[in-house]
């Protein structure tokens, strides 16, 4: 099977000008539990300007994309509970051609049905941001993925980027109490507007900042930015026994006796090392279930904050523009 | 209340010669959770070994101790269920004086009463380090406090030191299959007594020698030795979202970003932290109970190996210089 995909031959920087091209892939024999999709709509995230930069990912020509809602075409042999025609929400994997393509190939087993009552372009923005949201807190932190199943307080430092827009939300689902960081006023309303409980400054001591909410220490702490910048702080924000969570690769060496007196955790969060390493990778479609019931109840919303249309190396160079540009709030959309 | 104990006025080395001395101690009041406790045997740990260098620990006199069994002979006003008379065990707390003293004050929150068929010394042995293991095992690695509840694979590196030794123990009990380290003939047959399933070297590559066992990485390693020499490699043996864990502090800095692609957790147990930070310290009476349930099935045995006796400044100058050789199996106990 052949399909329309946006991909590129080599890593690029975006100042060197738009090496996006058209391709025409060919998709590969679907095996026991994989299903063919048709793209409705997909989202832009972090890591797919890294692989852009980087020219890693799928071997050449690369065609990135992990977040997507399409309709199932074909259905392999070992399929349970998917037929030609239904909709699905899935993130994908790093190891395999991704969403920025007409149809694509996807393991069953990290997808999910998606109801009617959800639009394709608000559910696309979320499978990725979710699983990560939801693994470091359910998988990695020891909080309990369960409607007011927790009463502690986390600190989400980048409120409003992709991650941190449904883990404030997931994590007032689960009942926690959520303080997020934000700097700018539009930033600030969105976190609040999400449903943070407090929203603190990170252009000001975090440290201080939470002292004067009423708390010493924290049990939860999740860096979505600039890990290498508060890793020093946050072992001092940390409470014995605390979880120290992030998302964001470290560049250089940190001192990790700093959490021995306080018996810390230091946990990280790569949604991909299941697909990457074939580890409980059916847990991410279960994972996407419960985004799909908490999208179809409105117990979360989506944090689709703008849309692109169409399959052209034109637009997918714009959409990278967007993301580089560090100044996004919740997710970018494509519709094709 | 006084009490005669051995301590010392400065932190010291043992090459500049023995500053222990006995002093007679004022013990402070008991407070609504305390008991007061005449110790009947006590056992020596690295930690004491460390604070006695550096000095630090209580204000001078420094009086250290970190596991005793001893007689219950005055109970505070809250204490609901121990009573004069009863023989407890506990690892205490280094804020309090310690059980280098014929008598000291504990939290009865902190202890566990000891069945009769237990002897003293085996028992003193083991609390400060089963509160280790347990706490490392149970509450900072995700395994379940079970017989037999787990059905995974450990690799604990340093089999056969005092934490080792519990924790080979502990690790079988919970259903783990155990790979221990361990270098010179006698420590090998002990770790291989405790029931460690495998013991591989330590003076040789320990990631051949598990590959040549049939395990590709793993999900749970204990470091109770030498953090800073065994992070990089294990960083490497590690499976995907696995725990590595740590006892023993690291001196230099390290690349947290080795876990990330693994989404893995570095994890530290101090299990001094609950009673520095007055955190769940109900916990670790309640994990003594769990020991001493253990030890009077026989379904752990003590790590004791060798007892000294008398409450004398040259008998404690004789057990810290055991205890720096570096070369001692399972725990030594002290006899009043």
């Amino acid at each position: 099977m052949i399909s329309r995909a946006i991909g590129f031959e080599k890593g690029f920087d975006l100042a060197d000008g738009n090496f996006f091209e058209t391709f025409e892939i060919m998709l590969p024999q679907l095996t026991e539990y994989d299903v063919m999709v048709q793209n409705i709509a997909i989202s832009i995230n972090p890591i797919d300007t890294k692989l852009r930069q980087t020219g890693k990912g799928t071997k050449a020509p690369h065609i990135l994309g992990f977040d997507s809602v399409g309709i199932v075409t074909q259905v392999g042999e070992q399929v349970p509970d998917l037929v030609a025609g239904d909709r699905i929400i899935f993130a994908g994997t790093t190891n395999r051609y991704g969403s920025y393509s007409e149809k694509q190939i996807v393991d069953s087993r990290i997808v999910a049905k998606l109801p009617e009552n959800i639009s394709s372009e608000k559910a696309a923005a979320l499978p990725l941001t979710f699983l990560t949201a939801y693994e470091l807190l359910f998988e990695k932190m020891d909080l309990i993925p369960k409607e007011n199943g927790n009463n502690e307080t986390i600190l989400i430092i980048n409120g409003a980027g992709g991650v941190g827009s449904i883990m404030i939300q997931l994590a007032k689902w689960a009942g926690l109490n959520v303080i997020a960081t934000a700097s700018r006023p539009e930033t600030i309303a969105w976190c609040e507007k999400l449903g943070a409980n407090h929203v603190i400054s990170h252009q000001k001591n975090l440290t201080r900042q939470v002292n004067k909410l009423g708390y010493e220490t924290l049990p939860y702490i999740a860096i979505l930015h600039s890990s290498d910048h508060y890793y020093d702080e946050m072992t001092g924000l940390l409470s014995p026994f605390g979880y120290l969570g992030s998302t964001v690769t470290t560049g250089k060496d940190h001192n990790l006796a700093k959490l021995k007196e306080k018996s810390g955790s230091f946990v990280w969060e790569y949604m991909f090392a299941k697909t990457d390493y074939n580890y409980q990778i059916e847990s991410q479609g279960k994972a996407l279930s419960l985004l799909s019931n908490l999208l179809s109840t409105e117990k979360i919303q989506s944090t689709l904050t703008e849309t692109l249309d169409g399959l052209s190396p034109e637009v997918f160079y714009q959409a990278h523009q967007k993301i580089e540009s560090n100044q996004m709030i919740g997710k970018l959309v494509i519709r094709y």
